[in-house]
């Protein structure tokens, strides 16, 4: 076998593979920024159609076989290896599961999906209850068939996360609860900070280009990316030289363009960092949801939270919007702007108490899954785990169970990697701290290519080389820690709530 | 057999050549209208692999099974059997031309097209002799691999215009060649109408506003489309319920923008007139190039340079751009725009002198196609027809013979499309004025619903079931007869020079 000549195959079929899972997202894209509304028939059936077409193409025979032959080959490079190891890693993945079996999911999500769009209108679990239950009966079927160690929820996590486990999750949530209630009390008892402000006047074109300033500051590169405007802000990509982010704009609220922007952002940088000349090989791949969330996570909270972000961008804000904030201080902008408060909606929450949101989620989809809660107890469980955990009464299913989209789509296992995301960010960021001793400074002077110089060299350029866990070794010394993000905020909250 | 499982296999298979067919034309759209520069490489890529997969799904043995059981089977009903008879034309047609050859004229276009670009920069035609000269000689195979009776140049023709053969065009030309020469000659005899205040200032958002306007009046829906700004403007589909319009806005011309967007709109409410129902079949796709161009004509010229329609739009236009139009009157602002004068530029041309530029190509491709012309004689000749047939001496070859992208691109009998959708537009108009005995008068008060609805019943909604001329004699109760568009043009221009 001419193994140069066999890898050269492999290369090219997978990026024949990646074109046609870039043009779906291109569709995507334009379906959730500019597509007419009569559109939407035929451009799902052409997403559809695209992603049948590269799952066939991905789980052929004949891919199988150039696989295996690489994987005896004895001539690779390392990356040549790493990348052969992935992809075999997928296909085994993908492999595990019958053909009849991923069919009837996507039937069952589709129609859980129609349903728990009506259920969440007419604001009643019951109607989404029916299709959950048999998507939750799928999804242990799913678990069966790509196999577990101990407990079957691990089978799911790892589709998100590669490696990560019920135990793990188990001792991350634990480490952070008292803590976090202790934190949580003090803050209760101080005197909140005011944020009206941020609801005063803000106007939409306005916030539009201080947003893009933001970016651009940050370091995005437009040339090779942009933002439009969406409902719900995602991030996506069709290369790393073709970055899309989008943005809403409400002109009451100030805060929820300015930090959805630089999150969306975030994810949009580690995108064009990494390697192009790996287009559509797992190395030219983000590391895993986690490490792409602590990207977002970083940006947002690290550093678009800090004080040092607001010391440069604030006089320029208030030149913009004198109106509304002329009478707020720097101070009470950044007080504001991170105030603490328990509420219903994950999306909404504030960096403290979002935890606990996904630890609720976590602690139910591994009951769902474990078969000691059933769907029927949703609610239930759902209103007095946020009474207790965060202290607020659950008003109704729109607001409590049925506010997110996650599970009509099938995602079980998918929640935690937000948190995991925000651990990492902090322990990435106290590395950075060390690694770029003016660090500070620099960001106090609107100066953050020094931190995307140092996020490009020890994260972004690495794509799928490593997993979270080894990545985070190799850039921190030690695998994940979350005291890392314990004391970033207990040190930042008792500065602002003086306590 | 089952015929009515093997059609619904058909209809199945043939929708998702079309989902990629479209997935393919999203990826062109955003490419010319929003994507980031550097996503360039990346998209090319994308592009031709769906291409590729779509052209392989189509030329599969088993769909030519398909085709010929269906063929075969007795019991399909009419509108069954006609997209079943147009996809074996066209996989027929496909067929012809073996693997190889395609991919090598594939390899041609790339390298000819950017050898174009960079000769059309440079302004010297030699550069883009040899490859133009090495597309040629493929294209004369291609007309062989096709087959033809009569010109080879009848195999090239046929594949934009099914039917279409030398010697109709030349009989079409000739019919022309002398009425139209004589109205010039008066024409040019007369004072020519100003129009300089056409490049007075227009502001951008206004005009954009404007061209808005103009296009819900005349009926496009777009809740089933949108209009984006690009470069060079065009009309693209998704389906007949996502139409995309782009139209290109310089401040200092108005009349660029304002046709522009009237021509495109008038290929987009075709699109939107195709039966929905037969997305990705035959009968769901525009008759031929000629008809697709029919409507934009007919919108453009017969309609929107007519006085009735500026009896309704002139005061609200005057109104918008008081600055650059208080002191024109409708008579002179009609005069203006219907101002003749020879030119260099074939798209900037007016709708007159606009067939020579349209004869001279034609002309010049059969002369390459017989083999009485070389590639390396194109600029003396294309210089010296500028000369005699419309008087105007060309300076160099990038306003001279380089100056239109089809021949890199391998489109070699594209060209007379364009004339016969100005004839055809003529010969539609002057039925329908027929057909809706009062239609002045709606124009004349901005009522473009029974225009449309005419074109709709009559044009739109037969998709492929006929060819153009069949279409023409069904719609007009005679084949195409070049003397409506001679007369509208006499009189039109009888009128507004004087003579």
């Amino acid at each position: 076998m001419d193994s140069k000549k066999r890898y050269a195959e492999y290369v090219d079929y997978l990026q024949k593979i990646a074109d046609t899972r870039y043009a779906a997202a291109v569709l995507q894209w334009d379906q959730e920024t500019y597509m007419p509304e009569k559109g939407a028939a035929a451009r799902a059936r052409q997403v559809a159609t695209l992603t049948e077409i590269s799952h066939e193409m991905f789980t052929r025979p004949s891919f199988r076989n150039l696989l295996q032959d690489l994987l005896a080959a004895g001539d690779l490079t390392g990356d040549q290896q790493k990348n052969v190891a992935l992809s075999w890693y997928d296909f085994a993945q993908q492999e595990k599961l019958p053909g009849h079996f991923v069919r009837e999911l996507s039937e069952a999500v589709s129609a859980s999906f129609q349903s728990w769009v009506t259920a969440k209108k007419e604001n009643k679990f019951s109607l989404f209850e029916k299709d959950l239950d048999k998507l939750l009966q799928l999804k242990k079927r799913e678990a069966e068939f790509l196999g577990y160690q101990g407990h079957p929820y691990n089978a799911l996590l790892n589709q998100y996360e590669r490696g990560c486990t019920v135990q793990l999750l188990d001792k991350v949530f634990a480490q952070l609860q008292q803590p976090l209630k202790n934190l949580l009390a003090k803050i209760a008892a101080a005197p909140a900070p005011k944020d009206d402000f941020l609801r005063r006047f803000y106007q939409k074109d306005k916030q539009w280009s201080f947003g893009m300033d933001l970016m651009k500051q940050m370091g995005f590169d437009f040339s090779a990316g942009r933002q439009d405007i969406a409902e719900h802000p995602f991030t996506t990509n069709f290369s790393s030289r073709d970055v899309r982010l989008t943005t809403r704009i409400d002109e009451h609220d100030f805060a929820n363009m300015t930090w959805s922007c630089i999150h969306e952002c975030g994810h949009g940088l580690y995108e064009q960092g990494l390697p192009d000349e790996a287009y559509g090989l797992p190395l030219g791949e983000y590391t895993s949801l986690s490490i792409h969330e602590s990207q977002s996570r970083l940006w947002e909270n690290n550093v678009g939270r800090s004080m040092d972000c607001w010391i440069y961008f604030y006089p320029l804000l208030q030149a913009q919007f004198p109106e509304a904030l002329s009478d707020i201080s720097r101070e009470d902008f950044y007080k504001g702007i991170n105030r603490v408060e328990p509420s219903l909606i994950r999306t909404e929450a504030d960096e403290l108490t979002y935890h606990f949101h996904v630890q609720i989620r976590y602690e139910l989809e591994k009951r769902l899954l474990e078969g000691t809660l059933s769907v029927k107890e949703i609610p239930d469980y759902w209103n007095s785990q946020y009474k207790s955990l965060l202290g607020v009464t659950v008003p109704d299913d729109r607001r409590g169970c049925l506010q997110d989209v996650h599970w009509s789509h099938g995602s079980f296992g998918y929640f935690p990697t937000y948190s995991l995301g925000s651990f990492y960010a902090a322990q990435f960021f106290s590395a950075a701290q060390k690694n770029i001793p003016n660090l500070a400074v620099l960001i106090r002077k609107g100066d953050y290519l020094p931190l995307l110089g140092w996020l490009r060299t020890n994260i972004h350029r690495f794509g799928r080389s490593f997993t979270s866990e080894e990545l985070c070794r190799q850039v921190c010394g030690e695998g994940l820690d979350i005291s890392h993000f314990i004391s970033y905020a207990e040190t930042k909250y008792q500065n602002i709530y003086a306590f």
